[in-house]
């Protein structure tokens, strides 16, 4: 009886954290470990399915870097990288569309529907959700990149609202209705301003920002970012995460959270805890 | 962190629980213990906030016959018992109003608005919810003692639509307007029966309907109950409380609960659990 | 015949009043004989049901000093009184709850019902609908008397929009949950202001605001008050019942009226006559 | 200031009635001296605003004979008649049309705004509301004199939802779009019938259904009727004008009533009054 | 087959135009020989009823000057004239609304119907449409001629909304429910400014506005009308036409377009073509 | 001019039709060469969104065998064949669904929206739209195929309603959340049936369906389907699709039509044409 009554101590004490989120929308970027681990995967299905039953709207974006990869290697087709980022020849985006929107999409909804929960998959081009034109790199063109330039979230409403969860691809579509591979953190952060949503959270295979030492930084200001540029203590891939997480914070979302996706229920946890030991939570 | 996680498992262990009941109507007979010791009192408040703000439409309705003795004492008034029911002139009615409508009903309200949730506190007279006839016990007038004759559920769907809990005190009105004493047990079963609730819940001071030997019996199907009643096996004041959950099954309740209010969260665990082991189950 | 055809007349003179009302607030504090009266509390029941019926929204606040006198004084409790105020200590809020709530309340709203409406009694605590803190007076505590500093509408709003007439009795909450006592005619005077209402109405014992000779004024534009407060020519109980509508018509209330409620149909009489002759009307 | 009390209790005593009647739909058929004597059309006017105000839902039909013979008189027409009915021409028809549509219709709508409703005029062939078939006399054609098939009432709900006050001009239009002159009486019944409505008035020029002998019959059964046909009680023009009403009672309708329209506020005195004095009630 | 093909490119054609203006009000002048030429009648209301089913919301204004002159002619009845207006004592505006009403009107409506729409006619004194104030013509009294002083749209609204087609008679009514008869082309412009329409058409029996050579001006800017005025490039009665149009401009509408009536399906070419080959349009 | 109002007549003579399917759901298997062929591509997706303008819900249910064959190809897979149906092992299923949901599904969706309509792209594993069986041949398992047992429509609800035009890959999902392959003919008769649509198009690469002889039958019922069979009238691939629409026409679904393809505008002639020459019709 003992362990029943601390279970419903539990729940009593999550009600503070829903009652604050109700209604609100939950941007979430989906990758990494917690998309390919099959318990990290079950245990994030059933966290947004928890979110939506309560009354969240979360809205999930994924990536699929390594899946492009695989295919691509399984194909014979090789890439050339400008800036760290592929070429994206006619080809390749085909590759693209497949494994994002016919393969990693698809695993995303079923993984939510055995969860409980109801689901439907959509890419940046249906109802023209993700609207981008080409970006260039340095002045050259890389082909098949696209870069968001505006958002039109009537899609994502009508399934939202019909009780749905949707999980977008990163492919956005240019005015003339050719498609685009957009990076996943950007798509995420794009949404999170466009539907002025109340967390923006990024799933990453890392504890967090981590300084140069290696310990985890559990808070950050806006304002304190580029000094942390500047004096190396941020470095590499985490640059472009923590810089679309100040982007989407300067749109008005209230926070945005780097988060482990390794840790089981790793959005439960961020949702329902107030310390921020799960991860870096940026504020404005 | 280990910990973060357990409590995140209980919030999913949850989830198939409220998604069972969420829409449904939960009558819950509030009296004894729970309503009088503090931690027990604060636990109940803030199960039935939960409740509410997880989609489940509680509705409490509460007992209060030793305040009324304590009030009645002080003012010096004695009564006279027929087959064990107060005999109730305009007099002692006025102190049972006063004391339901004005003291009783006022702290449970309170008591649910300090854990959070918003609280409205009705009398069976209000919008003639309860609508009641004269009592006969034994062909012997009883004065002010109502025996409910049909419900009128508007007032209820006016505040639990608008996101209040309602409290009501268990006082019915006649066809000319004067109001009577109606037995707790007996409001609760027929709002149960006349809201098409999916439980009804009796919180007691006692673990549950017990056996001659005081054991627990964990769960009656309403076909077996005369039979408990001609052996002996339940006896007393349990008796009245058995009627009034078997009638509420007939009348369609799916789930009739005799429930220890002494315990903790006794509300949440009732909900959250399979197991029968915080009472007495009835079913059809 | 011919008294038919008048009796249609004094529908269709009606018809003018009942358009320039229709869909408005009209708070109207109950009080005095209007109450204990047999005859006027029939009156004033069907005037007010008669009120909602064509489309105003009526809203009570009643009082209940002597009663809760009557009461204290039948318990062998005595008050201290501070300015006139009576010293509110625990136990005489427990009266004052009891008293206000569970029964002068319930008597109005089953007043209202046997004249055919459909009402429900509310007191302030209910959706936390009149929060309160603390009052002083001259720097001394006298207690649980309570001063408005909020009002949450929605309760209101919830019962009235579903045809029921709320009936108010003048209780705050604070913070925490404590209930204290509030004068009734504050009570009228904050809700007419919150609500944006067209009209506050408050019934008295008296023919209106009396001159020094014991005449009546029939008409005071706000400005003119403080200048009869000087000369004398408005004394005693009368100062704060005027200070209220004042205060209410500096909140955007179009009409206040200070209403002889010995008169039989007082209410009707004052929204269906242009003539003041039933009382005093206070304008900006 | 008793006077005052006097008329605040007229208002009272019509409660009852107002609620009984709230939402029912009521058609009237107007003509006689109600709609050519100025204080008649006036009180009329007045009456039918009122019963919209205050919850009911008036439909007029008004004929419009003698001004439509007088048009023809003035243009030197010439009308035959078969068993009573003008053959109508397609020429008689056009005058048929703009006396009933562009003069006598308006007429009704303008003096009902005057009297502060909001009104609008229609003729059957609006919306296809009175949708006719070319009529036979003892198997003579005489011309465009159409018998209702199907009412389409649309256009109505359209109109009476929005708060408009309907007034029809029996006009009724075939399947190829070709109009017709209905008798009123007979369109006001197949109007009451089509609409489900709670009341059918016919206003006369008589006191109501008088026997052979002059008296008024206050009330008569459906089932009466051919019996005061056969001996003789009820003849001449009275005799369609009851037929029209036991059809309408055989679909539906409550209650119908030949009612004077000679009296002041002839149709108010009809809702507000128990007593059939002022006409003849005819019921199922 | 290929003919078939050909007409579906018409459809597809179309569907620009369609998506432009859905959801859109029309205000239409309807006159001349389009309202008397049978085939043009026709064209005309089938023209009405498509735009209606693809979403447009036409509303229809007539003339009727030559219907009312025979009227008078026929009835003997003379009419004297200032500045071109004909002065319009009771008698004769007895006939206007007769005619416009009562006959012109209905066969607006009739036609439409017959062409498959749902339509309602109104005149400007139905919920008080067009409120006008009586016209001095150089400071002299012409009777019952009116100039639109106010619009109140709520009737256009009710029957628009639920799929009628309103056709309106130029009637107008002052404050004291006096009629009055409006020139239909102000109507027109009036009802264009008041609503807020995207376009108003006025159907002539010219070709548009020629210049004093008599070829088509095929587009006027609203600026440059002064200068065609005072140069005499417009002259005689299309000036009034012209000024009519400018003001509407001037008032929120998009375009306004002075089309030949004479040519069948006047109305879809003018809204499904780009060129402005069926008359001239005017912009702001 | 004259071409320009022959052009109004083909618009003109399109209302009936548009009137007649207004609000009708049609059902639309899209493949072939209607699907490959630049024009036959743009002239189907502008066919698709004039409907959905017109007030029509459209919805795609698109094929892609032979881009599933030639991905298998390139990837160095092969298949094995069952009684002519693909052999579908895990890997290929995967194939499969990045196919259909990641190529084929999104250039139908993207084409669509090219046409200026806004499109969503689904397969049947959203929102549970198609759940199936595993299919055994002849009781051979032949892997992840699919055989329909229930539609969950609602998703299809959220996005038509929203004005979206849904286009779906035929993939289901079983009651694991495992995805299968669904024969796309089954899939678009299955939703009509679940639809209740009015009309199910099946787009073929022939002229629809021939005689042994090569003419084609313009019209069958559902009665003489067997007798064709038998009679070797039909054949091969041809049978089950006339099966399909039997099926479907005996469960609600009006008229199935085999359409041919290959026809610009196909879909447009079927809809707006009386003559069955652009296919065969199947009538119940």
């Amino acid at each position: 009886m003992q362990s029943l009554i601390e279970k419903a101590d539990v729940l009593v004490e999550a009600l503070p954290y829903m009652r604050r989120f109700v209604g609100k929308t939950i941007i979430i970027k989906y990758g990494g470990h917690a998309m390919t681990d099959d318990s990290l995967r079950a245990s994030f299905a059933v966290d947004v399915v928890l979110l939506k039953f309560i009354g969240l709207k979360p809205v999930i974006v994924h990536g699929g870097g390594p899946q492009i990869a695989a295919t691509l290697d399984r194909l014979g087709m090789e890439s050339t990288f400008v800036e760290g980022l592929r070429v994206t020849d006619d080809e390749t985006m085909d590759v693209v569309e497949m494994v994002l929107g016919g393969k990693v999409n698809r695993e995303v909804v079923d993984s939510i529907q055995r969860a409980g929960g109801r689901s439907v998959g959509l890419t940046g081009s249906d109802g023209a959700l993700l609207q981008v034109c080409r970006k260039q790199v340095n002045g050259k063109d890389i082909g098949r990149v696209g870069e968001i330039v505006e958002i039109d979230p009537r899609v994502l409403d009508s399934v939202s609202e019909s009780g749905f969860i949707p999980v977008i691809a990163p492919i956005g579509v240019d005015r003339d209705g050719l498609t685009y591979n957009v990076n996943a953190d950007e798509a995420a952060g794009g949404l999170a301003s466009a539907l002025e949503s109340e967390k923006l959270m990024l799933l990453t295979d890392v504890e967090g920002v981590l300084d140069s030492e290696g310990t985890l930084i559990s808070q950050i200001k806006a304002g304190e970012v580029e000094k942390y540029f500047l004096d190396g203590t941020i470095t590499g891939g985490m640059i472009p995460k923590v810089r679309c997480c100040v982007d989407a914070l300067e749109h008005g979302v209230s926070r945005a959270h780097i988060v482990d996706g390794r840790v089981l229920h790793a959005v439960l946890l961020e949702i329902f805890t107030d310390d921020a030991g799960v991860g870096t939570l940026l504020t404005p």
